[in-house]
């Protein structure tokens, strides 16, 4: 299946979303935001928001993802009375657009929706690719559908609001898409400082990214093959997250994907001719600064990890695990399966620098 | 976009039902049914049902069809450790098969699904097709999506079970399908006696029915065209319905539809040359046993009836009612405009015959 989503960046994201509204059709809108957003971002929208047929706030924040809130949204888009014509603008992290992505996807059996994510996370990994969903009885996205937004407007300069600990897990992501699709991206990334960086930049490099998991997405819909790519860091990052989230002490996911790719970059090197420069350059320049002190594993806990890459759902079959690894930067390969004295030595390579 | 639905009708139910769920390639599957299937129906599948990983019986009737059941079927399905591979067969009237169809379709972004309608206006209108939905503020389907089920499997001999009411709903339905779409199986339908006649027969004309409807559905998806021919009946018969409600005397939705087919036949002769002995046979046969009971509204009433057919949302543009009529049984054309005076003309050959 493809998706009609069109993906654009802009400096100017009144204009932006103004001319998106306008090119939808839609004879009416409503607003779904987060208390956070509606604070920091919307009184820069008057315009838009001044025209909207509703706008519904929910408390920022994960808890907020659930069936009441999702309920209270379906409320305010009867009481907006949208159609199925219309559209809902969701405006805000991952939170308001797998949510409110959710409650256009089953509003009257399905209303338009455009995204406007103001997370770098929420850009590169939710706003796109429509996934729609909602947490239910503690598991994430337990509910939810596919709907893919209309449009996905992406101003950077909306980041700002964050904390940086989001920015850091979202630049993790970034780094991914430019390590498994584009070497010169990726050394641009490298470069790059998120901080003082120009914004025109920033956007740039974040569509990219977000256009390139899209053009892997739709050639992989039902999550066959070539989607694992996606993948990459992963193997040893989950080992690692639920490593640190055994011992009490979670860590954001970004971050573990970030330390794993350090690993499995050294994997890399080591069975598929990737340059040993590519995982001294990464760990030196990204994990040492930016995620090194959140790591809690030490040497005595290799075999432990280890163990937890065998019972990963995802990244593992009968307690084989299974990596993507990388070729050159650009050219994955994914279900690689590699001798477990290989992993063990990744995992020293990446302790024992740090 | 097509879909993948299997329609058969069986004279053996439990063997129909064990052998889909095996096509399907799920390892578990739970059921979605109602009290009075799980009390009337189920006995007779309990081979299936000792095999369900769960089985979520609601309180039966519309009532039901809201987000507080579809929440506590989420939570069986999560109980019943059901997965994306796996499978959820809705046993029951048109609210399980919407209402399941709907909890399959948010679950994890979608589980497969087999319908088993219970019910012939379940089976006719609601089974297959992939509208799934419940109701929300008192808004019917409100709250849905479009998910397709694997199989519908059809066993009118489950139908005994229902209150004659639903029976004759169902049988307008099933006339309207013969009307627009086969003259051999409309005679066939007038001549079948629906409380005596042969389950063998029955299964085929209602099967032969499903399968009509998806025709027409799958060669107009976006519901822009060809679809509006399932209009048939409709334009007068919400007119009716709508005035029936505002007397207080609400009446079954297809006893509206088997009343307002018998006007819209009386137009097709006048405007589309289809044979006036269509209307008379109908009228004779159909409407005064069946339906000229229910029927609220008199002479007086005409022109009130006339004007609620150009406030009728979906039958109408700018206040001027739209119809679908029959050049013959078989080749109906649909967005067809007529002057009043024969609509008032139509509603004077329904009301004075009966």
């Amino acid at each position: 299946m493809t998706h009609p989503t069109r993906i654009t960046s802009t400096l100017n994201l009144p204009q932006a979303l103004r001319e998106a509204i306008s090119r939808s059709g839609a004879s009416r809108y409503a607003i779904v935001t987060d208390s956070t957003v509606a604070r920091l971002v919307l009184p820069m929208l008057s315009e838009v928001t001044a025209k909207a047929a509703g706008i519904f706030t929910f408390e920022a924040g994960e808890e907020s993802k659930n069936i009441d809130t999702t309920t209270r949204i379906w409320r305010s888009l009867v009481d907006a009375s949208i159609t199925r014509s219309d559209l809902v603008v969701n405006i805000g992290g991952g939170v308001a657009t797998d949510m409110g992505g959710f409650a256009a996807a089953t509003f009257k059996r399905g209303v338009a929706c455009i995204n406007v994510p103001t997370s770098l996370l929420g850009a590169v990994d939710a706003a796109a690719g429509g996934k729609t969903g909602i947490d239910f009885m503690g598991l994430k996205n337990e509910v939810g559908c596919f709907h893919h937004p209309l449009e996905v407007i992406i101003d950077t300069s909306t980041f700002a609001t964050l904390p940086a600990e989001q920015i850091l897990s979202g630049y993790a992501e970034m780094l991914k898409t430019g390590l498994i699709a584009g070497k010169r991206e990726y050394e641009e990334m490298l470069q790059f400082e998120k901080a003082t960086g120009d914004s025109a930049t920033f956007n740039r490099l974040v569509e990219w990214c977000v256009r390139q998991k899209m053009r892997i997405v739709d050639a992989d819909p039902t999550e066959k093959g070539l989607r694992k790519v996606l993948n990459f860091g992963h193997t040893v990052g989950h080992a690692i997250e639920t490593h640190a989230l055994t011992k009490g002490q979670p860590m954001p996911h970004g971050y573990a994907v970030g330390l794993g790719m350090a690993a499995e970059l050294y994997i890399s090197s080591c069975q598929q001719g990737l340059s040993m420069d590519v995982a001294n350059e990464y760990l030196k320049r990204v994990v040492i600064p930016y995620y090194a002190a959140a790591l809690t594993a030490n040497e005595n806990d290799i075999s432990a990890l280890i163990e937890l890459m065998g019972h990963d759902k995802k990244n593992s079959r009968i307690g084989k695990p299974s990596f993507t690894l990388l070729q050159a930067i650009g050219e994955p390969h994914f279900d690689c399966h590699i001798p477990q004295e290989l992993i063990a030595s990744s995992l020293h390579y990446l302790l024992s620098a740090i």
